[in-house]
């Protein structure tokens, strides 16, 4: 496979200071479609590896397969690149002969995740074809990263139902100068960055051109995805992001901040925001 | 709103031992449907609360809102329940006059949870009628606390990325003795599970009436589905379950293990698994 896992360069910052920048490994997502006797049945972003397991696996939780014999064959189709080589991001089950193929209404149909309905490289294109506000921030929003490791501490001082719980996301948007604005949670990470922008909808505040995105968990694609499309140019995160995620915030020029745990983190795109210059930035920022 | 967390009793064993059963909260787990000018668009998995705010934050992700003004009104529809009361878990957002509606074909369906296409209650009947394997082992699998509380040791050996990138889920198949049996990763959780049964099913191993599925995370509705979908006795999470993942269990007989923690778990739902006899219980488990 070799796509489990992918490298790339990554600015490291320790206790607050520059520790020069280095390989990283991200771990790969990419989307997946998964068809039903060549018909597209699903989307979801997974890491590639164990593709046919995990359609046919998906497809007994859908409760179409229940034994080996229900499958007469799995291959990857021929994949969305314009020069027609395989993605191997396509995947289609094939039922034996006899299987009752579900009846796949609109209201049936299962997407796993609110991604593209493309695949790879062409997914990308199309969240940059469709952003209704491109980044834009003028001047750019520059954040020390004192700033930035306050910012965790201020979610979790806001949150409501996290300590009784501890089943929770939170997502929380702070101004450029490390305000707090709004927190939501919800079960899931997603639902909570919708919560947020579909009040700042409400509040007539999109785009939000210099807020910042702080999100409890990882940072995937579809997160990304969502920051790039309110208009919000910096991601922060206090567990690790996805290549694709990182593949899009260097594409959109969203700055991605991952690992952010007190005076520790990693920027792996949009470096440009961040302010490490002497005073405003290491030194600073300690104060 | 008053839905955010729920109430419900549960078993305690601390320190390997019966410490007796308490009300504890968790955190609401509901579907959600969007429809957009009263054409379902999508489905999500979220905690009731701000809804119409997740419906117009979803569709600005998805290119269809950039303002406040791009709506003309947004409104809980009449609900799925048979005594036709309002389950407030279906949204429909109408466009204001003159905003494009997005060609909604199957291709760009956006769908964000593989779970049901229904609401409520009737998601929970849905999964007990397509349930191809009613969990049926008989004897029941019996574990002491100890048995469980070794398993996330057991899983975090045998996880192969994790270490190098802090990204992935992972998911573990065990058999009754606590034997790891199979390990998958994925950026997401429920890919991890798809990944296992969809092995088990290419191994001719369906239904998995012995087996203990364990996640490195929270237990969702979706998660504590797979497990009865694929006829697992047991699944135990390392983190929180949601409301509605501990009452598909209760309904279904999975037994559900939470916040497995070393010899500190809570049992929400199948505590007739759970061995805490004198001697083969607490005692043992220590030992």
């Amino acid at each position: 496979m070799g796509r489990v896992t992918e490298r790339r360069r990554v600015m490291r910052i320790r206790g607050g200071v520059d520790a020069g920048a280095r390989a990283d490994t991200l771990v790969a997502e990419e989307p997946m479609e998964i068809r039903l006797n060549g018909r597209p049945l699903a989307i979801t972003m997974r890491t590639p590896g164990d593709d046919f397991a995990l359609a046919a696996g998906f497809l007994v939780s859908e409760g179409v397969l229940a034994a080996a014999s229900d499958v007469r064959n799995i291959v990857y189709c021929a994949g969305a690149k314009d020069d027609g080589t395989n993605t191997y991001n396509v995947v289609d089950v094939q039922l034996a002969p006899g299987v009752p193929v579900p009846d796949i209404t609109l209201e049936r149909n299962v997407y796993t995740t609110s991604s593209c309905g493309l695949c790879g490289k062409a997914s990308l294109d199309a969240v940059r074809t469709t952003a209704r506000f491109p980044i834009a921030d003028e001047p750019p929003v520059r954040l020390t990263p004192g700033q930035l490791a306050a910012l965790p501490d201020r979610l979790r001082a806001a949150q409501k139902v996290f300590d009784r719980t501890g089943g929770l996301h939170a997502a929380a948007l702070f101004s450029e100068d490390g305000e707090l604005l709004d927190v939501r949670e919800d079960v899931g990470r997603h639902n909570a960055v919708d919560k947020l922008v579909g009040r700042a909808l409400q509040a007539g505040l999109l785009p939000l051109r210099r807020a910042v995105l702080l999100v409890s968990g990882r940072a995937s694609f579809e997160l990304a995805q969502k920051a790039v499309m309110a208009g919000i140019p910096v991601l922060a995160a206090v567990s690790a992001p996805s290549s694709l995620a990182v593949e899009l915030a260097a594409e959109t020029g969203l700055t991605l901040v991952g690992f952010l745990r007190g005076d520790d983190m990693n920027v792996y795109a949009g470096e440009h925001r961040i302010a490490l210059e002497a005073g405003t930035g290491a030194a600073a920022a300690r104060g």
